[in-house]
């Protein structure tokens, strides 16, 4: 038996554990893709205690909490404390058998506080303690944090309309040792049948400086704006739509929707993905110009919970994976793009992980010598983001393209204590390649498959999206 | 190599042999959905050979002996012997590599029977004797075979309009000591569109002892019955809908249809769906004030070959995964119940296990405080209750919620031979998890890991069913 | 560390191994569906170099190479050499870690070649002599390779309106062994809104030696030629559709839509479907009576980069698995033809492998006693021609219906250095039962397992079809 998560913790082999320890573990992190606050890096932040830095905004443990039987108090209300909180949570772990939120605790309690005891409802009272007594210290300030974990680059993601404000004090100050980046999100100019829609372009009209009164100003302005963005160093992009849709339509058309929203009607859902479909064309053709990549993460059912949505606002642990067809103008999509040729360097995710076969096998009918893996078939993303859809992501990317050239791992995290993620990750994905050489599946090169790994790690993040070594 | 299903089977590590002999292995057994016969049961019915037991009612062996090639005579016809149907089954099972036909039969022969040599043409023989032989024994009578599968509670599927009059038999016959329940499945009420729809409101009618002459008298009627279920001792219901939908309508637009379907007219799909959504919101109430359980299964084409089902009725084995998207719904109708405060604690079952995933996390958007594990995906159902399929669903619950709440197996059989299905279960859930922790991937704590096998087992069923201990 | 592809690769243990080499390997070959041409065999074609018989057709190959950021012309360019095709491809393979590609590859160069070392950018030029040199011998002429690769059958896959010539000069020639049979797939014939429909038809008039201007005229032809098919051997028929759809329609209405498509209009999708169905029906019908096999490849979105598809033409690497429900009308489809009396032999494919439990259980609601296994889930197809693909595929398979019944591989290969994805397939069958067998989920009796595996490796398929053997 293998003691509980030690240092060859999900490597099942020699190799894997050659692979792991002299190669991947060493390399430095890109985290391309994460929802941190750049403010808390510019501040460098202290955490007040381990529910602060832990339950704060991670909807993935609220969900298994309420899960448990636990009155909404004890996850998002203000009358409990955070002991409380942190209590419900212990309580809660150890039914997480299986689950990656069991690791990514562990793993985090061991590389960040040094604690190796499981935790349950009869540690909780000890790791309280002493998680709150080190993020006192340095070295668990968010920079502390980043740096002790290796990071090199951080994207983050940003709204079009933001004034980078932390982006630039990051810049300017020389004691940041991280290269902090934003990346370009306008989810909120993409979704027309919101409510907030209207609102939303007046402040990007402010933001822009120019008044948005077409959709052409609404192109010019996303426009002025990302090539801001790209001046701040952006060089990724990324779209959260339920659906990845493809319906052209003439540009008096898509003007007549956008003036119908602009006068509060509400387009219906054949206007709204046409307009999406306008506007994604208009921006991936942007993209390409720019050589920012797009990432597109696809498949959600968000705010599915009325009363909780209503109570609690997005991103709260109310969002499932969708049972729409998410791909269903995937192909056309970036056929329409390619027809243009204006198709940026591009990273699909889908939540649902049976569109994975289908991500795999399309990103082949639109590679070419732009990039090297230029069409990407990224992460396992959110609720895959655990041992078999890792596992599941990678083996369906090798079945289907060439692994060789994956991007990696990502956190897509709020916390800062999620680098770890990628350690979890490195581990399967050595594993996995560990356990093809044993197998006699792939030849026994130790230096060629360390290479591969530490590509896998980071070298081919770092090429992919241009950031400076 | 180890030896065909002898006492280790499916358990591949010594953690995993700890927690099933030790915890799991003794646990009684909670049966909260199956088919069998209540009659059978208040008349503890002896068979009179094996092919009644085991190939009287059971499609999922029909089908693979029309597989095979038999005519349709060895299969339901009256002009071929039992004896000729055993053998033909017999003839047909060892291509049956991989199913679990293969593992069901054998370990159905060895707890039962007491014979533990592999059936075959060759062997058909001698086991149709040994069986026949023991069939004639107390221990092989129906409630022989309950008690020594250490049956504790049943719930048996029943009709709203069915008198429950065997229930009352078994309630008030001392000599029974196993609980059986009814459990409330009211298909006939909501299929609006089936030929005999308007047949079934009227035995409806006269079993609720008032006229249905509308949709609310529909819903009074129905109430009526379930209450009369719960009172005796009913604590599930259950759904088999083809998709969950949720098109909500006006009170008056669904008296409309009712009204239509009363004249004779087939109400259009999109009416049908909308009646569905409305009597299971109306339902889904009452069996929350009622603290009943909702059970949907979902995703079947049912009776798909027409000459079959004419020749032979519904429930022969025409029925298969549906092509359409039978979660279309979900979603929106978990949320329209959670809406009104009345959604009931609720097990979902979709047929087909590409929504797994999805049911995984869309039950984490509706959990909370009225039960620990409120919302259950289901335990792997029908097609997909193999050894697979059950690690796949155990899996996926796993990383998408919190394995240690799962309320577990169910036979769903029609025979009551099925029992060994439950420590099918258990073996395969005390090597997943014993897998873990021989992984390092859980703390090696035997008795807080027993302690969840025998919840999952056994335990969490009797709470959350609120079955008497 | 098993070697690198040594004789035991993918064989896990000895039982596995047992199967393998006493039973499985040395069955002849049935290759019953495939691309290659019929002329390379009739005129025992000798090839130039190793980019010729490797690289020549392969859009498998070439999608990877692309994927690797090479430039179009070392695909399929014409101001490239074959040796600077064959570098791209050698630097490009260590990247296909886990790909089967990378285990092809190795097998054909070990098999044909005698060449152990693993192909890349240092390897490419002694690789590149040795297979050259070799290829001018008659051992690797395309009889040569035929016959040592031990292929007794194989079936071509053909348009109704092809003289089959080529089969006839095979079929009078007496040096060539193996069997030369075409399938019949009048895809051209129902693909009615493709732009060359019109001219397919005279093309298939001119064949038949009758007008066409009718749909029954159309049916009649299609009749002819698939009669004088059968003369020349065929014993199956294919079809590639995006999805099996089921839209019955009256007599006139077909009419009607194939009046108005000779007429030069397109008809729109539901009318296409209406056709589809007709002219599939009526086929069906004949495949029935002919005692012909019925294979249906569907799932695929063809052709689906404008811009390459525009350069390049169809099967140049550029199609994908579909996003559309190719199921909608699988289960009515069959259903149909079954009230009919016409179903026959079928085999179904689906290259979205989220199908495959529906295709498993779809099966086991048409089978009769026409022939043993009569409906068939087909082997992993294409972007699932893999190992976790066929282990999926079989683990379906033998889940929802009986395994031991399987027909088993094909190539569907435009090369004649495939043949060793049957040797790729029968380890991996022969694994999975070795496996199931020393886990003690079946009986360790070798000589009916070897049998078994014979029989799904050869002697399955010489009945179902009927070739001669």
């Amino acid at each position: 038996m293998k003691p509980f998560m030690d240092e060859d913790f999900l490597l099942s082999n020699e190799t894997a554990k050659t692979l792991y320890h002299d190669y991947a573990e060493k390399m430095p992190i890109v985290d391309y893709h994460c929802h941190i606050n750049p403010a808390e890096i510019a501040q460098n932040k202290q955490f007040e205690n381990i529910t602060e830095v832990w339950l704060g905004g991670d909807h993935y443990k609220w969900r298994v909490v309420r899960a448990n039987g636990y009155p909404e108090k004890y996850v998002t209300g203000t009358e409990t404390s955070d002991y409380e909180k942190f209590k419900a949570w212990a309580a809660t772990l150890p039914k997480a058998i299986g689950n990656p939120l069991y690791h990514w605790t562990h793993l985090e309690l061991k590389r960040y506080f040094g604690i190796d005891t499981p935790l349950n409802e009869q540690t909780a009272d000890e790791i309280w303690e002493t998680c709150n007594q080190k993020l006192q210290t340095p070295k668990l300030s968010v920079r502390g944090i980043i740096d002790n974990s290796n990071v090199k680059v951080i994207c983050t993601t940003d709204d079009p309309a933001d004034s980078l404000i932390y982006h630039q004090q990051i810049k300017d100050d020389p004691s940041c040792k991280v290269k902090v980046y934003p990346a370009y999100r306008p989810d909120k100019a993409v979704n027309i049948r919101k409510p907030d829609f209207t609102d939303y372009i007046q402040t990007l009209s402010k933001a822009a400086g120019m008044p948005i009164n077409s959709f052409s100003e609404l192109c010019e302005a996303l426009k002025n704006r990302l090539e801001f963005f790209v001046s701040m160093g952006c060089k990724a992009s990324d779209h959260g739509v339920d659906r990845v849709v493809c319906e052209p339509a003439s540009a008096e058309e898509i003007e007549r929707i956008f003036q119908k929203r602009l006068s509060g009607e509400i387009p219906t859902q054949l206007e709204a993905d046409q307009y999406q479909t306008a506007l994604l064309l208009f921006l991936g053709k942007e993209y390409h110009r720019l050589d920012v990549v797009m990432q597109i993460h696809y498949g959600v059912a968000r705010n599915t919970n009325t009363v909780m949505f209503e109570k609690l606002g997005p991103d709260t642990g109310f969002d499932t994976i969708s049972p729409d067809n998410g791909s269903v103008g995937l192909i056309r999509f970036l056929d329409a793009l390619y027809q243009n040729s204006t198709l940026p360097k591009t990273i699909l995710y889908s939540l649902n992980p049976k569109d994975n076969e289908l991500i795999g096998s399309a990103i082949g009918c639109f590679q070419n010598e732009d990039a090297v893996g230029k069409i990407q078939h990224g992460s396992a993303w959110w609720f895959n983001d655990n041992k078999l859809g890792m596992e599941k992501q990678l083996t369906d990317l090798a079945n289907l393209s060439l692994l060789g050239n994956f991007v990696g791992m990502l956190t897509d995290s709020r916390s800062f204590l999620s680098y770890t993620r990628h350690e979890y990750f490195r581990r399967i994905l050595c594993n996995l390649i560990g356990t093809w050489v044993e197998n006699g599946e792939y030849p026994n090169d130790i230096p060629a498959l360390g290479q591969m790994v530490q590509d896998i790690s980071y070298n081919n993040t770092m090429r992919y999206f241009g950031f400076e070594g």
